[in-house]
C-alpha cells in the first residue's frame, strides 16, 4: 500500500480502532475529517520508515483528551495544521512528513487529515502500535526522544507551546491544559528525525489497520467470519463471547476511566468477565483470573460485525466478542513494561503475554 | 529618582507591598533577589514612560500563583530571565526595557531583578498601580493589548508559551498551568510598545513605592508617625485601628481566598471590621457597611511600624491599622470598573470611592 484514498480511509479508521484497544478516539469524526481532506486534496502518499532520510524531521499530529467530548465539541478543522505549523515555526524548520503517534480510530485518521491538507507524505508507522492513555507512553519516549517542544491548540484558537524537563511533565501540563480547554485538544509533539525514527518506530501500523479494516468492512461472510478475520490478521485470541451487563465510567480527570462487566454466552455460558479501562482497555479478567494485560491489546468487538467498540461506546446489552492481541515486541522488554505494564497503572500483577494466558486456560 | 540601588530596593519592596493591597507577593524573597542582582550587576537605571521610544518594546516580568508557596518552594533564580528571553525569541525581537505588571512586594522586585540581570532599564510605571488577582486585570488589557504571547516557567525548568484568543483565556490557561507547576510560576507577558504604553501605563509606581517605603523604614518617629506618613503619601484614609480576631483562608484554587475579622481598639472600640480577599483585599466592611471597595486600595498595616501585612501574613492577635487609598483614575472609569469593580468579583455592591465612603461615615 503506497497511497491512502477515501476507501482506504474507511478501512484504516475501523482497523485502527481495533488496534486502539478501546481508545485512540471514536473513528467517526476522524474518518469524516480524513475523507474530506483526501477528497479535496487527493490521496495521501504513504511512505515506509526506511524511506525517510536520516536528517529529515517528521512530526506527529494527534488529538488529546476524552474523545467523547469531540462528538459534541467539534474541531473547527484548522487545529491540526495550526499546531503543526506552529511547531515548525518554533523549531524554525520544515517537516518532511507527518506520522501518527498512536493507532486509534481518531488518532490514525487525524494524521491523514493533516498530511492531506499540508500536502506532505504520511509515514506508515507510529509510536505505539496501539493506543495508550498518557503521552509519555510512546516508544519514542522509551528511546529517549523528548515529547517537547510540543504544541496544543483548541477549537477556539488558543495555542500553547510546551518545553518540559521530562515527558512526564509534558503529560501533566498538557493534560491540565486539555481539561481547561474543554477536555479535548489537538497536538503536535515528539518531532523526530529519520535517524531516530528507524530506531524506535512501530512499523506498518497504517497498513495493518487497513488490512484489519478491510476484513471487517469487505469480508465475504460465507468465506470467513469477520471476528475470525481480525484474529487471523492480528494473531489474536478470543477471550470471551458475551453480553455487557454493567458499565461504570468517570470523565472528571480528563480521562475516561471505568470498568465493564460481561456475562458469557454460548460456549462461554457461565463465565464472568471484567475489563478495566483508562481511555484504553488495560486489564481483562475471566472468572477473577487475568485473561489479558496491558501492554497487550484488548478490544471489544461487536459479535456479529466485528466492528470495534471504544470504551466510550460500551453500553448495557451489547453482544460482544473480546479479543486479546499481542503488542509490539518493543513493549515486552523490561523498559517497555516499566512504561506501560500493569504495575505502572497500579495493578499488583506481573505481565504475562496474552498467548501464554490463553494457553494456560485451554490446558 | 533615576536609579535603583540596594537601599532603594528595600524601600520599594515595603512601599510596593502597601500598594499591593494585601497581594502582589510577600516582599521578603523578592527583596532578597533584587538586592542580590543589584549588588552583583550595579544599580538599575529607572526610566519614565515618556522616555521609551514609540517603536521600542518593553516586557513585564512577574510571578503568578500563591506567593506563600514561594516562601517554601524557592525560585532557582533563572526563571525570570528564562521567561523573558523565551518571549524575545518567540517574538524574534529584543526588548528595550523591563516593566512591572503590578505593584506588590514581590512583583515590584522581580522586575528589578530581571532588569539588573539583563542589563536593561526599568520603566517607572506598571499596569495596575496596585495588585490584582487575575492577569487580565491590567490597564493594558482594558486598552486592548493582548496578554499573549506570554511565557510561563517553573523552578524545575518547564516552560510554556501561550497565544490565546482573549486575556480571560490567558488567565484560565496560565492559572491551571501554575497550579500544575506547584502553585507558583514566573511570567513574561503583555509585551507593549512605547506608543501604547503611553496610553495606558500607570505612571510613577516605583517612585511612589520608594517614597512610601522610605516613610516606613526611615521615618523619624518624633516627627511623623509611620502610618500617618503612608496616609499622607498615598492620600489614604484610616479605616480602622484594631486587633485581628479571626482569619479564614483557602488555597486550593491557585488563589489565596478568605476573610479576616478585626475588632476595633482605642477610638474604634466596639467597631466590627471585616475584610474579604482573593490574593488582594477586595471589600472592607465596618459594622456591616462598606468602608472601602475594589478597585480602591485596602491594606493592613502593623499598628506600630506601618509595615504592610499581606493577606498570607495575617494572623490572629495582630494589632493593625487598615488603610484605604484611592486607586488610579483609570480604574474609576466605566471600563475600569467592569474589569475590577465589586460586581466583577461577585459582590452586589456599587463602587463608591473610598474618600466618599469615609466622608459619609464622618458626617
Amino acid at each position: 500500500m503506497n497511497r491512502i484514498d477515501e476507501r482506504t480511509v474507511d478501512c484504516i479508521a475501523v482497523g485502527a480502532a481495533v488496534l486502539g484497544s478501546g481508545g485512540g478516539g471514536d473513528p467517526y469524526i476522524g474518518k469524516l475529517m480524513a475523507r474530506q481532506a483526501v477528497r479535496e486534496n487527493g490521496p495521501v502518499r504513504l511512505m515506509t520508515v526506511e524511506e525517510v532520510p536520516d536528517d529529515e524531521l517528521v512530526i506527529p499530529s494527534a488529538m488529546m483528551g476524552a474523545p467523547a467530548v469531540m462528538l459534541e465539541k467539534f474541531p473547527n478543522g484548522s487545529e491540526p495544521e495550526l499546531a503543526f505549523r506552529a511547531l515548525e515555526r518554533h523549531l524554525d524548520r520544515r517537516a518532511y512528513g507527518v506520522i501518527p503517534i498512536e493507532a486509534g480510530g481518531l488518532n490514525s485518521c487525524i494524521p491523514i487529515y493533516t498530511a492531506a491538507r499540508l500536502g506532505l507524505p504520511l509515514i506508515d508507522a507510529d509510536g505505539m502500535g496501539r493506543a495508550f492513555p498518557e503521552l509519555q507512553m510512546v516508544t519514542f519516549s522509551v528511546a529517549g526522544i523528548p515529547s517537547t517542544p510540543m504544541v496544543l491548540c483548541d477549537e477556539k484558537g488558543n495555542l500553547m507551546i510546551l518545553e518540559t524537563v521530562t515527558n512526564e511533565w509534558s503529560e501533566v501540563l498538557a493534560r491540565t491544559a486539555t481539561v481547561a480547554m474543554g477536555l479535548s485538544s489537538m497536538l503536535s509533539l515528539y518531532c523526530v528525525e529519520g535517524r531516530s525514527l528507524k530506531q524506535c518506530a512501530v512499523r506498518g501500523t497504517l497498513s495493518l489497520a487497513a488490512e484489519i479494516g478491510k476484513g471487517i468492512l469487505h469480508s465475504n461472510r460465507s468465506e470467513e467470519d469477520p471476528v475470525d478475520s481480525v484474529l487471523r490478521v492480528t494473531r489474536g485470541v478470543r477471550l470471551v463471547t458475551g453480553k455487557i451487563v454493567d458499565v461504570a465510567r468517570d470523565l472528571t480527570t480528563g480521562f475516561v476511566r471505568g470498568r465493564v462487566r460481561i456475562e458469557g454466552l454460548d460456549e462461554d455460558q457461565g463465565a464472568v468477565f471484567e475489563l478495566d479501562f483508562q481511555n484504553e482497555n488495560l486489564v481483562a479478567r475471566r472468572d477473577g483470573r487475568p485473561a489479558a494485560l496491558t501492554p497487550d491489546l484488548i478490544t471489544v468487538l461487536d459479535r456479529e460485525t466485528a466492528v470495534p467498540i471504544t470504551t466510550e461506546g460500551l453500553r448495557y446489552g451489547q453482544r460482544v466478542v473480546v479479543v486479546g492481541m499481542p503488542c509490539d515486541p518493543f513493549w515486552r522488554t523490561e523498559a517497555g513494561l516499566e512504561h506501560v505494564g500493569p504495575r505502572y497503572f497500579g495493578y499488583d500483577l506481573d505481565y504475562t503475554p496474552v498467548e501464554a494466558l490463553a494457553g494456560g486456560r485451554e490446558s
